[in-house]
């Protein structure tokens, strides 16, 4: 920490950066030095040569807790509201087919534009009751108004994976509490990118992912935030031993366990944990109001370089100006921007492309620097100038985020 | 492979093993060579070089089904009928919720001595539904005549984490299907320690554990099998983007991918598949028969070893004497088990404990010999002697299976 900050220098090498500017951490974070040491300790030492012992020894068993513990410092939760575990997707249905049973009511209102997942989810849970569960789509900003008293659950995402508008958790909570509803909040494009206030804004339930922002490693764990006062009495549906209160009684009746460790279903994910647990470290002492300052700082510069490419290219930037509505990412709309993309990455700038027409460009303060931005800037006037994108190699395929 | 089966001693070189007699590989598999460089691969290379790029380049994208089509060759199954990923708990809230849905019936049975997660499953799944579903958990002898034109579901573990007991698959699919029931098979305790026929036995959807006899690491993803037959019309109630038919089209509407990739759900846990994708190479040109015929010798000399302790020490052999019944461990009733267990580890023999009154010990003939026997029936009866099982530095805490 230097007098204006972190030191963001000395941050960056705490990476494994590749040699090009790398503008998918919303995607993919880095390998970071520390997950590497950590992964081979936990593979060649604990497991290798504690074996079974290291269940106990090295507290696989609460991995969970202490891996959402620090997942809660960054969250604005409280220790014991966060457990890690199983994907997204699978902690998006444990917390939302618990908050319907808990909810009576049988209406869940989403983004229309969600993350497919999420919507894909909720269409599992409409087909568990096809006669009853009513799950309605909507334009965000028509949410707010139309939550009711029938409405059971809002489930929003807090960045838009598309635009990376950031939404208002506060406000939202509050317009659903006020009609007796709940929310659940995906924070996959916001936890590690910006300060998250889950207590203070009185959000119910949460779920988020660890490989983008978090660099916790391709297809890490995700987790799931209930708060400490909607734990008193939400039951979870997907159950499973690790979650019961003796696990090791083998009770043929399920007990959740009390707190955030009911939510725990199967057997900890060790290997994947420990590279979690070895990512967070990186936050460790970091004020993320610094890293929120800086990102807005880097995506404002982004912005104003792409204001400054000649307008006649197309390039429509599609994510809010206003610092208090955006997230960590530049959406940028083009009718090329699939080949944009590609001849950028040929030029050691990678972004990612989203369907029909956007390109992403995600701001990760904790390893970019300003020569990432200008980079982008230059090789994206001259990708336009040239017209590289028409370039034929470019051929339409798939890509993950 | 010699000329009489394979070579024992040379399979055992390929794992990282405990200077100590270890019978734990029904809870947790040593470490083999292959997946300590695998995991460095991934990621220090994979991840750390790649990055985005390796989802194409090193196919993690298709992961789930190649580790599972390694799982399908240990399982009777075909290329296209596993997938790997998620846990035990989930994978059986998936293929049970799916079953549920697909029978249009509401009764599901299962063995009321099940291992506590397939209940504990169950339980959540009769909450969703409490007024239609009906949970009958039975003894095992009684289910073939139980299931009736009302049953959507059977759910039965192939051989039962306490005693050992191997079920006969072939008759409980066949007694189902006549009365138009799913059976949902448990496979945690028979995968990798003996030849399963999933295909040959008429089987419709299994699930299983992949860190115990296929020594895939702490807490590694687990396998759900549903048969081709059944994957024309069993929708996925579980849904994520990366089951989806066309994930990266972001499309609103979930349409599950063709054949066993719908029951794919969030994204694939990279490390973790790669993990156990090496340590599945061991099984790799491996006649199970052969390992098959070892486990049921060296289980057999065991019982044998221990009929030959003094009968004055209370020891009672849970374990199916005869061959077609005997999963691949040896559990062995006595009430002072708990002490025996703690004495034996002390003596570098590690077996484990289950409430109230079992030791288990596990049959693992990958990296097992005639020595380990001998050395837990030399320790064994040292300690019945000597009744060191008194020792009251054994005080009571928990394990994990």
């Amino acid at each position: 920490m230097t007098e204006n900050g972190p030191d963001w220098a000395r941050l960056r090498q705490a990476f494994e950066l590749p040699d090009a500017h790398y503008f998918m951490g919303n995607s993919l974070g880095p390998l970071p030095h520390a997950t590497r040491s950590a992964m081979r300790a936990v593979i060649e030492e604990q497991w290798s040569q504690g074996l079974i012992r290291s269940w106990n020894l090295h507290d696989w068993f609460h991995l969970p807790e202490h891996v959402g513990d620090r997942i809660a410092a960054l969250a604005g939760a409280g220790p014991g509201e966060i457990v890690a575990g199983d994907s997204t997707s699978v902690c998006l249905f444990k917390l939302a087919s618990a908050a319907l049973r808990h909810s009576g009511r049988w209406e869940i209102i989403t983004d229309r534009d969600n993350f497919p997942t999420d919507l894909y989810v909720l269409s599992g849970i409409r087909d568990l009751y096809p006669e009853q569960v009513e799950i309605r789509p909507l334009p965000v900003a028509d949410i707010p108004d139309a939550v009711s008293e029938r409405t059971a659950l809002v489930l929003l995402s807090h960045v838009d994976f598309r635009s990376g508008r950031l939404y208002d958790m506060e406000m939202i909570n509050r317009r659903a509490h006020d009609r007796g509803a709940l929310v659940l909040w995906d924070l996959s494009h916001s936890i590690g990118a910006l300060p998250v206030a889950l207590n203070a804004s009185g959000a119910d339930l949460a779920v988020g992912c660890t490989y983008k922002y978090l660099n916790g490693g391709p297809g890490s764990p995700a987790f799931s935030y209930v708060s400490r006062e909607l734990q008193a009495s939400l039951q979870p549906i997907l159950r499973g031993w690790m979650g019961h209160a003796s696990p090791f009684e083998m009770r043929a009746d399920f007990e959740a366990a009390a707190g955030i460790r009911g939510m725990v279903v199967g057997t900890p994910e060790v290997l994947a944990l420990s590279a979690v647990k070895a990512s967070l470290s990186l936050f460790e002492g970091l004020d993320l109001r610094h890293l929120r300052e800086r990102s807005l700082h880097m995506s404002g510069a982004l912005m104003a370089t792409i204001d400054g490419i000649d307008g006649d290219h197309g390039l429509e930037i599609v994510t809010p100006r206003e610092d208090s509505q955006r997230g960590s990412h530049v959406a940028i709309r083009h009718a090329q921007a699939y080949g944009i993309v590609q001849a950028l990455i040929r030029r050691g700038v990678i972004g990612d492309f989203r369907a029909p027409d956007l390109m992403r460009f995600a701001i990760t303060p904790l390893y970019q620097s300003e020569a990432d931005i200008e980079a982008l800037g230059t090789q994206l006037a001259e990708v336009l100038a040239t017209r590289e994108w028409a370039d034929p190699a470019f051929s339409r395929r798939s890509t993950v985020t």
